[in-house]
């Protein structure tokens, strides 16, 4: 079986095995417990916690450590009354936010004037994905931030004391974009450890000093009375590793990555009449790619590449399992036809040049039969 | 090092270490998913929640996994307006809850005739936790349950449309004590993988068929829609065999462990003059005790245990943490210098005769040294 599905979950890496490994029995200790152990399981904790605001560039107070990152999205957004977002975002940014969404051109990038035009004096929060999970469009992040810098100086000329910040769900951009939060401008970022080789289950929130946000879950008062729980060293701990070994294995990656994708790309246009890439941005990451190829049936043909050895997706995961059309595809402006004839194939760490020819043959083979066989249904309604 | 610390955190044990091993990277798939092997990934999980369910007696589809006790107190808490609750709960509940708690008595049992007063019509859910993990004492559960089975009956009469439900916490109780919600009667219950010999970080709600909660993150709508976020397969197979395992082994482990704390007890009791068990109901743990020498410090006694090779707390970690004084000690109404003067043992399932051996000898030479320190120093003040 050939995965080429990265973008709904990466495996654990081998480095954050095995820096998970002691923790779960050896060093299971409570940190916070008074005794040495435990008390060196703190500081285990706190020093993963370390690693990860390294390679944000941030302190290591302004990281919180979640259960993923529709917790931390959650968590972020749940702390503000106004929070403006785009129409392509991860549904629990689209959950948590208010319905004037920021338009998104045809390659899914948001149209800054419509940011402008639609922050108003009582926005508290702008939510944009650093990079979209089912198309890879990269979002001018620079740039939005740029402009809640100028409402933030008109705001101070008006005395209108509502703070507005940034935060970037950067879940999908981990391992392949900077991540350095001064140089994004960004108040807040989402992190996901089981999108980049690191354990399922946790996440990050980076919050900026000096931004205040609501606890989602009260109780014992850790992770700086936002978090209450016990902490989840091994957890933390996997999570740092993977993020570490993501972000020094990013230049060589995403170039290798990069190579792989343009080739599979290459081949689908080529090779089908009528394929379309949804979201050819320049602005894109390197290991996705999503297309169109009208009159198929994108549900049937991943089941038919799931039986032929190849493992893809229609578009996210909880997308595709709740049956509903990509609001992604649906905003960028593909027809309910072309959405539905999208697949989504997402490339990483452990794709191989030889794995991208035998897919490239698995799908020779099966789309032409799909296709023919979505055009005969087409017949008879 | 001789650990007696239980209540604070459990090792992972072998067989929960050994389901969760394929899912961190052979078996990583999203659950959410469309190809093969992700929905066997999925089955997997939902045979885990089935197992969870098992020990419960209760279906499938009542068992939320969550991200640990904590978050399952705050799921079950947070979806009702009035909830009553005891004076000796854990710090999540007490969280979530009013501020007018049910008396407990001097061994830390809920006063039941206080519960039935303080039930009026809007009372919408009480939480009473199963088993105490700071003084071991064991809860009339199925009386609460009585209670609150005649005041839906009274509502009923008097049209009174406000449901009300019982919660139980039954953190510290699993591998202990009997978890069938129906023979309890309860409506909810909350379990702890990390406190069962299960992974941190996990943890599930049961959720009696009917009883409707508010999600406290929303997203892509996983686990019915009660908690989004990719689940955490490896971590709820490690659960499920944890539990499952702990419930195997209930019976012979609750003997064991209870002739290990007796002995421990009775030499706490016998060597140190004016030492007294803090609860020592009939109804309570195996494996916790608590006890109190006056005149001793309880912080600098675990320090000083801790050099000397055991492991064992003042109170709840959270509460240690914090340097607070134990609300539960104060609430079944120990002084401050008794509460000062505490400490908790608690013995699991690794704790074995030549261990307490070891720690009685531990304890005979450390605490009249400290013992000692503490009554110079209340001289010298």
């Amino acid at each position: 079986m050939i995965y080429l599905d990265y973008a709904a979950a990466t495996p654990i890496c081998k480095k954050a095995r095995l820096a998970m490994e002691p923790f779960f029995t050896d060093r299971f200790y409570n940190p916070s417990a008074a005794y040495t152990p435990a008390r060196e399981t703190r500081a285990v904790f706190e020093n993963a916690r370390h690693d990860i605001a390294k390679v944000l560039g941030a302190n290591q107070n302004e990281i919180i450590i979640t259960a993923g990152a529709t917790e931390s999205i959650n968590l972020a957004l749940g702390s503000f009354s106004n929070v403006l977002t785009s129409q392509i975002e991860h549904s629990a940014v689209l959950a948590c936010a208010g319905k004037n969404l920021v338009k998104v051109d045809a390659r899914g990038r948001i149209d800054l004037d419509d940011l402008k035009n639609k922050i108003d004096e009582k926005t508290e929060l702008v939510s944009i994905g650093y990079a979209n999970s089912e198309i890879g469009v990269v979002q001018p992040l620079k740039e939005a931030a740029e402009i809640i810098c100028a409402e933030r100086a008109r705001r101070s000329k008006r005395d209108n004391k509502t703070p507005i910040y940034l935060h970037t769900d950067a879940s999908a951009a981990a391992g392949f974009l900077d991540l350095n939060v001064a140089r994004l401008g960004v108040d807040l970022m989402t992190l996901n450890s089981g999108k980049c080789y690191g354990p399922k289950q946790v996440g990050a929130l980076y919050v900026r000093a000096g931004v205040e946000l609501r606890p989602l879950v009260h109780g014992g008062g850790q992770e700086m009375g936002l978090r209450s729980g016990t902490e989840n060293v091994a957890g933390a701990v996997g999570f740092a590793a993977a993020l570490a070994q993501a972000e020094k294995k990013r230049k060589s990656e995403v170039g290798r990555i990069k190579i792989l994708r343009d080739d599979f790309e290459s081949f689908i246009i080529g090779e089908f009449a009528g394929a379309r890439i949804n979201s050819a941005s320049k602005h894109r990451l390197p290991g996705i790619f999503n297309f169109s190829i009208e009159g198929l049936d994108g549900e049937r043909a991943v089941f038919a590449l799931d039986f032929a050895g190849v493992m893809c997706a229609t578009g996210s995961a909880c997308a595709a399992n709740s049956g509903a059309r990509s609001h992604v595809l649906t905003a960028i402006g593909l027809t309910d036809a072309e959405a539905d004839g999208s697949l989504r194939i997402s490339l990483g760490r452990f794709t191989t040049q030889p794995e991208i020819e035998q897919a490239k043959k698995i799908f020779k083979k099966t789309l032409p039969k799909e296709l023919e066989i979505s055009q005969k249904q087409g017949q008879m309604w």
